[in-house]
Order: structure tokens, then sequence, then C-alpha cells
């Protein structure tokens, strides 16, 4: 008989009723009097736990008895509703075979666990309610970003891992390497043309400029993949291995590119919403108080625009509310982020129009020959989500402000091809994918939103 | 006007005949007489090109007339359907704008180019047919993977790039740090409690053992990201960089893998089929003559199964064929691998249960004492194209096979967990994503189906 999930019973439990099945799971608890008792047992495929009643005709009914939690089993028994319960159904077990027992010092019993604790055992986590909830609906964000893409007809670019770019001015990097360093300590001479690649490489930094080539031939494309800062930030937000997702659009526009971020923002709270609604119940009444009311307002609110320089005048007002007051010509910090879409707007905003001196050499330069066509986007509870730009195409112009940043032009010789052969007005964003898994969710440390997180002095598992 | 894309113009060229509409791309060729001109453009989002008739009483007729390949350009124009041409319908421009010249030195001009002469333009050749063709289906594939796993309820895991696992016999790894190697060269010593994880870290090879942490919790789950080899083969099937999906599944054993690698494989090409029929047809016309033959027949197949051992019986009739005679202990090679699927079956072929010595120490020992329960699956056209295993999952046997295989037992001490915590026969396998993508283009060397691809001596772009 196929071992059906919990997710399948719970979505045809009607049809099921009364029937005898086959299922599956681990012991979430175990309650017995003397001649029956309640097993609630999960699968991880389904939030919502399932209880299976067993009864002293079961031949190994003093075993069952005994079982603790985390134990594996394979249940044999006859679904029947009971509409007045919590739970729509039960399972009338016929037998109970021990998979896997699982001894007393199983480090996940039956209570609640800080988040500190559970960061000690990233490998058992996963069986903890609330990290079924959040790598759910981390699985569900990844895909829907994938669904939003393909409907539009976008192509999914693997841009490399490993990159021999020089991408000054990216922050810290990761060095990749074959050389032997204990031997290198030990006074052998350092020559790159012995390294694998024959040169000096790195762990990607952003997949944009190689993304820039694609979309120079395929028009619309997104990459989605891991990307790395070797920053020693210890905080909330800061992981050293992270996702990204970067969408490039050529023929596009910063106003396209403002379309294309908000129409996603928009998919991928509705999928959630729809595909995870007991997580997302859980993360509300458990996790982020706010959390329901604070996405649907997104997923319906038509997200404001504002400009760099009218955010500064906006904001010099309340600059006796800020750490670091703002003036014209300095990066917004967070809390000036969280101010103009919390307090002013009260819903999403895109700022658009940065002073060049603050974003990078690839950014269109405006008219004014201040600022940039970059756009961020700011959400409340949060700050910025999105950063992207329209991209410089005019080659002079790509030189010129490289040349002033002094930067080594003949490592960016396959960028500048880009501007030379059938140049097109074209933009695209970066989005954080744990950044945007936090938003979702309410989680506030990265650290729980990464399967096995990779932070400062930690690389376990 | 928004500008269409190619292909929302060719999926409703109906609806659009006699409308005036909007479109953009990269001119592909441009023929001209005295009073009118044909310019064959594509913006990248579907195969077949689009015509553009263009007269003498555009105001910029004479640029028009001398653009070259590679010009981008937007267009305006009405739709009149050609019903007696070779293409369903031609664009009648109104106005024609350059948005980014082309000069004459453009290195994809209309004529055939060797594979090795695109390799040294990546970041062109995505703009040539047959790598548009390659990259779109790359994209296909990939997506096919994650709704196949979808609809199935499984949940997509981002295993760790950086690894901190000592991954015995896996092979050469990149090691990945931030000490400084030009410091260390010159007489620093080398410690790595000042690298930025304090311990020796490396890219990963797998991601299958902390795949199985996930699924001892979700029951079914699946990786997908990039994986990272540093041999030296400098062949047509080795990058040090490539992309693998591996799903794990909790309750399951070797049976219930075969079943879901061939729903996957059989999935995948029916997508691809169906979602790229323009491309499909080009690969099989001028890259491997019998490719839709080939994929057509392995979809509608029943995959044999067969032993290692019966396997050895059947090869070792023919050993005066083969370069490496088959005797049973023996790793079996491409050659007999092909000769099995190619010559025996005819078809996709299961091959089980192989000597212990020869596969990794993770995989549930048979009852014989001297096989494992391995499954490879062989294809016709490749030979293996996925590995996998039902998993040791009884804690003494895994850890006495350890020990006899001189490990480091306390680096895999959640490894070990996961049989101590409810413990469950579980099963999984490993699809080299590049793999399959070379199967179902036919396309010969991997560098072909990589965008920017790294192999020894060779990290560009």
């Amino acid at each position: 008989m196929q071992i059906l999930t919990g997710r399948q019973i719970y979505k045809h439990f009607k049809e099921y009723s009364g029937k005898e099945l086959s299922l599956c799971g681990w012991v979430k608890s175990n309650r017995d009097s003397r001649d029956f008792g309640f097993l609630v047992i999960n699968d991880g495929t389904f939030f919502e736990p399932i209880q299976i009643v067993y009864e002293k005709k079961l031949t190994n009914f003093n075993q069952i008895k005994k079982l603790s939690v985390g134990t594996a089993v394979i249940v044999k028994g006859v679904l029947a509703e009971t509409p007045d319960a919590r739970q729509p159904f039960e399972i009338q077990a016929s037998s109970i075979e021990v998979e896997g027992e699982s001894p007393s010092d199983y480090p996940l019993q039956k209570k609640r666990h800080s988040f500190e604790y559970l960061r000690t055992i990233a490998h058992l986590r996963p069986r903890a309610n609330i990290f079924q909830a959040v790598y759910r609906v981390r699985s569900l964000i990844a895909y829907a970003i994938h669904k939003f893409f393909m409907e539009r007809d976008f192509i999914y670019v693997h841009t490399p891992i490993i990159s021999g770019q020089d991408c000054e001015g990216a922050g810290e990097m990761f060095q990749v390497t074959t050389l032997d360093l204990k031997e290198l300590s030990e006074g052998k001479k350092l020559d790159y043309r012995e390294d694998f690649f024959e040169k000096e490489t790195n762990l990607t930094v952003s997949g944009q400029l190689n993304g820039e080539a694609f979309a120079q031939a395929f028009r619309n494309i997104y990459t989605f993949g891991p990307t790395f800062r070797a920053e020693e930030s210890n905080t909330t937000r800061h992981a050293a291995e992270f996702w990204m997702i970067e969408p490039e659009m050529a023929f596009a526009d910063l106003e396209d590119n403002m379309l294309l971020a908000e129409s996603m923002i928009k998919y991928i709270i509705h999928y959630v919403l729809e595909q995870a609604p007991e997580e997302m119940k859980f993360f509300h009444q458990f996790v982020d108080k706010g959390l329901l009311d604070r996405l649907h307002h997104v997923a319906e609110s038509e997200f404001a625009r504002i400009t760099y320089t009218e955010a500064v005048e906006i904001l010099k007002q309340h600059n006796d509310k800020f750490q670091y007051p703002v003036s014209w010509g300095t990066d917004l910090q967070t809390e000036h982020e969280r101010y103009l879409t919390e307090k002013v707007y009260k819903k999403p905003v895109f700022v658009t129009d940065y002073p060049k001196e603050i974003k990078a050499f690839y950014m269109k330069q405006n008219p004014d020959g201040k600022t940039v066509a970059a756009v961020d986007l700011l959400v409340p509870g949060i700050g910025e989500i999105i950063g992207g730009s329209q991209r410089e195409d005019d080659l002079e112009k790509l030189q010129k402000r490289m040349e002033e940043l002094q930067m080594n032009l003949s490592d960016y010789d396959f960028y500048m091809d880009l501007r030379k052969y059938g140049s097109t007005r074209h933009s695209g964003f970066g989005l954080g994918f744990e950044r945007m898994v936090m938003y979702v969710t309410g989680m506030a440390n990265i650290r729980d939103v990464i399967p096995f997180p990779r932070t400062v002095g930690k690389c376990e598992y």
C-alpha cells in the first residue's frame, strides 16, 4: 500500500473517510491511558499533525505506549472524520510499525526552545514547528520567483560562482584556490600560474555584469544563485553566503524596472498567502503580530514613488528624530528608509535618482550631471529590500566614469563590448532572497531563515 | 505603446493581424533594394526571427538601409499575415528607431562560426542561433525540475556552498579563504583561527549529507545548486563548476528512488519537447540527427532494471569488444554502460546493487555482505546520467563501515544523529544538471551548455 503524505490526507480527507490508508511520520506527542492512547505524528509535508488513536488490541500496544518524541513510525488505519474536534479527522490504527526509535536524550522535546539553542542543532531544528514553517515558506518563495519570471518568458541564467573579475568596491571577498597554504607558509613562492585557474579567483558578489550579457541576447533574463561577502559584520542581517535574484531587461528603463519589482513583490506575497495559509497564520500569531496585516496591505497598495532629492527634503524636517541627520549627498540609513515607508507613506516606496557618488559605476548618468538612474524599494518593517538601476548604455560615458573611479578598464572588456555592439537601454535590480524570506515570515535573524548559515567564525555541518 | 516581445507576437499573431504594434530586437540580416528593404530582427524571446518590411517613405530610409548585423532597433508597424511565405507574418514598418548601432567589426557576422571560436566570445555567443536554443532549453529544464518536485510537494533546500566538512574521497576540492596568500608566502605563520570561519573550508562537492537532515524533517526534499570539483581533467564532460539536483526521500527504499528518477527524466523530456519545439527541431536537424527519436523513445519506454552482478555476466560475454574487460568487482566504464543501454536493452536501464568497495560509505549494506543498495541510471547516447542509493540507516552498521574506511567519525556527528533520532529508510540520487542539458540538446561539449564555463586554466568573464 502506498504511504500517503500528510498533505495528501489533509487535502482529501473527505474522500478517505472510512477507508483504510497508510501514513508515516515522526512522533510529536504520545498520551496513553490503560486501554488506548493518542499518538500525534507529522511527516513534514503539511504543517498540521495527524492524530492516531491506538487501542489495546494492537499486538505491540505496550511498545507503542512507550514511544517517545522523535520516533519514526509507519501506521495503517482507518480515517474517521471528527467534525467536533480541533482536527477534522483522526486515524484509528490497525497497525503501528516502529521505523526508528528516538532515545530520551532527543534534543527536541515538546517544549519551547530558544532560537540560540536551536541554532546549535541546525541538523535537527527543521523538525521543530517554527522551522517547518520557515523552510517551507522559503521553498515556496523560491518557486514563486521562478514561476513569476517563467510566466513572463524570462530566461533563467546560471551566472558563475567562481569569478575572475576584479569587482572593485564590492567589499571583502573570499578567495578560491587550489594552492597549498601550508607550503606557502613554509616558504614556497606564490605563483598564480600554479593555481587551478592560473590566476587569482574569488567567490562572486553579484551576477549582474554577466546577466547583462545575457539580457543583450534574450531581452529578459534573471539569475538566482548564491553570492558571498566576507564582511566581518556579526549582525542579525548579515550572512557570508546568501542567495540573490537579479533580473535584467534590455529595451527597458527605470520605469519598467519599477513595474517589474512591484509586480514581483506582490506576486510572491500572494503566492505564499495562498499556498501556506497555516504557516502564515502561525507566524502572525507567534512570531510577528502585525505580519498578515502588513503583507495584505503591501499586496494591495500602489507603491509610492519619490526622488532621493525629494526624500531628503522631507527627512531633513525630521532630523531631530534621527541618529544620523540627513543632508543631500549622504546615503540613506535604515532609520531614514523606515521613516519614509512607515511614517510618511505607510506603504512601499520607490526612491529614485540618487547622487552618483554613493552609487555604482554602471548606473546610468542623469542629464543633471549629479544623479544616476538608481532605484531602491523601501518596505515597512524592513527598509530597503531591492536595489536596482537603469544601466549606463553609452560607451563613452561609462568609460569616463570608470576612469574617474580609477578602475582598471582592461578587466571590463567584455562589459564594454555590450555597449559597443547593439547597445540598448537596459535595467535590472537585485533582491536579497533571505531578506525577502525574513520579510514574508517576520523572522528577525537571518541565521534562522537559512538551512545551514555561514557567518563570521561559523561554518558548521 | 508597450513594446511586445517576439514570443507574444508569434503566439498571438492572428489577433494582431492588421493592427499597429511596437517591437524591438537585434538585426540578424538586412537586404535592401532601391525603394524598400527587409530587416530581420530577433529580440531573443522566441527562436524564430521577425521580418520587417521598410519602404522609402520612412524619413530615415537611408540610415536603415545601411544598418548592419547586431544593431538594436525599436520598430513600429502593422502586422500583415503572409500565409504563402516561410514566416506566417511580417511587419510593415511605420518607423524604425536605432537604439544602438553595431560597427562592422561585430564578431557575430551572418556565417557559421566554430564552437571553439564562439567560446572565446562567451559574452556575445548567446546571440547566436544555436546558443539561443541551448540557453533557452537550459532555462526550461531548470524550471521543469522545480515544477516536477513542487507538484509532488518536495521542499527545495539550499544546502551550503562553503563547507567545513571533511568529505573524504570526494576528489580534489577548492579551498575558500580570506587569509592573505602573499603574506603567507612571505613568511607569515599559517593559522586557521585567523581565517574567516576560523577553520579550513572548501567549496561543496555535494549537498547530500545536509539534504538528508532535511529529508528527516520534511520527508521529501531536493537541492538544486552549484557544486565544484578541482579535477585537472580537460575533457568534453568535466567542468570545475556545475549544478546538481539531489532529491532525498525519507520512508523510501531503492524501488521508490527508481520510480522517482524515471518519472523525473520523462517529465523533463516531455516539458522541453512541449515548450521548445522550435529549438528541439533545430538541434535534431543541425546538432544530433537522432535526437528527437531518441528522446521520444526514452519518454515512452519503461526503463529496464538489472543488478550489477547480472550486468557483469552479460558484459563478460562481450569482453572482446571493450577496451577494459569487465569482471565482478570492477567499476563499469562508459563503454560498458553504453553497451548495456544501447545494444542490450536499447532503452534506459537501472543498474542496482554494486560491490560496496566501489561505492560510497553511506550506501545501505545489502544482506549478502558484498553489495550495497546503489543505483545508476544509464541512458542511450551518454551512459550514466543519475547515481543514487538507499542510505545506510542503521547507526551501528554505518559506524562500522566508516571505521573500516578509517574516516574521522567526529566530523560526522550530525550525520550520525540522523540515525540516532527517528532514523528512517531513506533514498536519494544526484543528477548532474549540465549532463541532462547535454542529453536533451545533443550538445557534445559541456563548455557549450554553461553560460560562462569554468575549466582547468579558464575563468574568464
